[in-house]
């Protein structure tokens, strides 16, 4: 129900950015959800002025929430939310709370009326999350646009799953928490890129009570016929995201992108990459959020253009086959390699549906497919297999 | 040249079993496949009598693989092969041989006209393998037949994947041979079910330079809809099989098999079980192999009947969507946990492409689909939740 109202005035809103929240004494008080509800039932002058966009600032909007048309209420309870404003865990999930309502947005304005649907989600070990799914548009074959906020103990095998790096965390389970925001977008027409990012923060306590924490990210592109501005325009506003916090992320984590998304049996990248990151802990954590939250928000305009330009371009029966070939080694990717989905298996209660997501609506695998020489299918398959700079 | 010729006569030879052949001192010395050439090239009276299967007994034929019409020439040089008759590398070569072309003939003769195409090929740590492959035929959207056999160095992490139980091979690159026969069926209609089969045969000698060999295999079945007849002539074919040698073999590898192709994330098995045992290597080597050889001839009879049956049974979108999903389900098995496609991806030269035969042409994933309460495809999950007994 609350879910149903705040949607029906998500569009007449204007996106605010996290750090622009206005706060007051009323603010600190009031239950956001409620509110609304109370709003809804007493059909006030004040709903009036918020379906038309026109609410006066300071009147009755200040609280930390109250501003938010996300797909869901969130998470973590919002009086938790309202207390540690400044608590990174809660600063991340407002974050990626605010990037899926984005782009989940911004792709439905692309589709003829298909919607998101929202589950929101909860596990008995602690937390939850909200997975907006969208399935079989006309645009979107299968779209998914997945946040968790995830607490509880975690087992050994877990740990070893999260860290690519030697950092090691022994004990067995250890108290931790893990937020994120993962999706995956597969688009009908072959000439629309499949476009993936997750964007996550971590904690864990070790054995002698010592708090580690990290963030890690990266969104890729998987093409299926190459258009060299688009590929160009997707890592420019890439770069330019990272450029604002060190001119050295954007080449190191485009080489980090390129040697993650690896599929060493056939000898290719998944894509043509993009950024890719883990176990960022050096530094100011302050930093990192903004460098992490700007990434996120460069998602929907390195991506968008994409969609736009080639969503009606006209294709055939050779370029879905290609594209479904090209899924297949998608599947592949996801299911023995990618430590995300190890690390999902290895939680228990976050649901196979939500960490299968990712894969393809349809994929398909021929024997010995070879593309033909000269051909633009081979155009690309050389590029996966010796990537390329693009900026 | 020589395979082509072979394939010619196959049709009209009486299939022989292994252990019938006849062998004579003009045999021994002659180089079978050579006398093919020959034949040909004499277009002798010989030859004619070869053709109508009137070939008289004693008189050119007796070599140990002259009266074989492989699916190709085999792998190891047929000059070994005479040497060493009764060398167990030898007789599972021959016996996996005998088998691929058994079962690929049979399937062939379901199909209106379409042949398995044929692959030899060798890799340069040693050994190789033939792989048949029939795609996108009327009757079977993809079946693929493969016999390998191949020599090398193991490395430890093949050591870990080839061993399910405690028994442990210390040493790095142990010298080791493997050979087996590995199928999977795939029919296009969802009334018939999917096959896999693989019977294989392992040596490795350790540090110390003891030789430990073991048998593994098994047969196990993947129904999209389930035809109870059918399921328990598939189970009753195998129990048969097996009861030769020992009556606790059919319940414990009935067993071993519900247990081995769990899908554990979704808690449901892969299909309908059959028969799965692995590190077989307590007893006679000459019993096990019989067991193994009989496990492997009751493929065909299992499973041919079903195809016969159900092969023109109507269905439509409905029942072919259902066959997509459960293909994803195939592909999450066989890429995730199975132990054969990781011990391939784990032994250079193998080639993906072999490893990935398995796979459907066509698998689709949507997002929480649940089988309508009563329905047929709801029946098959619960069975696939709590497997059955079916003999």
């Amino acid at each position: 129900m609350l879910v149903h109202i705040r949607r029906t005035f998500a569009n007449a809103r204007v996106v605010r950015h996290l750090s622009t929240f206005a706060r007051s004494e009323f603010g600190k008080k009031a239950k956001p959800w409620r509110w609304v509800m109370t709003g809804v039932a007493g059909t006030s002058l004040t709903m009036v002025a918020l379906y038309s966009g026109m609410r006066p600032r300071g009147v009755l909007a200040a609280t930390l929430l109250d501003n938010k048309d996300w797909m869901s209420s969130p998470i973590t309870d919002p009086k938790e939310m309202e207390k540690n404003p400044d608590l990174m865990r809660i600063k991340m999930e407002m974050m990626i709370m605010d990037i899926q309502r984005v782009f989940c947005r911004a792709l439905e304005a692309e589709e003829d009326g298909k919607k998101f649907q929202v589950d929101k989600w909860s596990r008995k070990e602690g937390g939850g999350g909200i997975t907006c799914v969208l399935q079989d548009g006309r645009v979107f074959e299968k779209a998914g646009v997945n946040i968790s906020v995830v607490t509880g103990n975690l087992p050994q095998q877990a740990v070893q799953q999260m860290k690519s790096r030697g950092k090691t965390l022994s004990g067995k389970n250890l108290p931790f928490f893990a937020t994120g925001i993962s999706s995956v977008i597969h688009p009908r027409n072959p000439n629309v890129p499949t476009v993936h990012f997750n964007y996550r923060y971590f904690e864990v306590t070790d054995e002698e009570g010592k708090k580690h924490w990290w963030f890690g990210g990266g969104t890729d592109l998987t093409p299926y016929y190459l258009d060299d501005a688009d590929v160009e325009h997707f890592h420019k506003t890439l770069k330019q995201a990272c450029d604002k916090h060190s001119t050295s992320y954007y080449p190191d984590f485009k080489k980090w992108c390129d040697s993650y998304f690896l599929i060493p049996h056939r000898g290719e990248t998944r894509g043509v990459g993009g950024i890719f990151f883990d176990d960022l802990e050096d530094g100011d954590q302050e930093d990192l959020f903004k460098f992490v939250s700007d990434c996120a928000a460069a998602v929907t305009p390195s991506y968008l253009p994409l969609v736009k330009k080639n969503k009606d371009t006209a294709y055939g029966d050779k370029e879905r086959r290609w594209q479904l070939l090209r899924r297949g080694r998608y599947v592949e990717f996801n299911l023995i390699y990618d430590r995300g989905t190890k690390f999902g298996f290895s939680t228990p209660g976050v649901g196979y549906d939500r960490l299968l997501m990712s894969l393809p609506l349809n994929a398909s695998w021929e024997y010995c497919h070879k593309p033909e020489p000269g051909s633009e299918e081979a155009r690309l398959t050389e590029v996966l297999q010796n990537p390329r700079d693009w900026v």
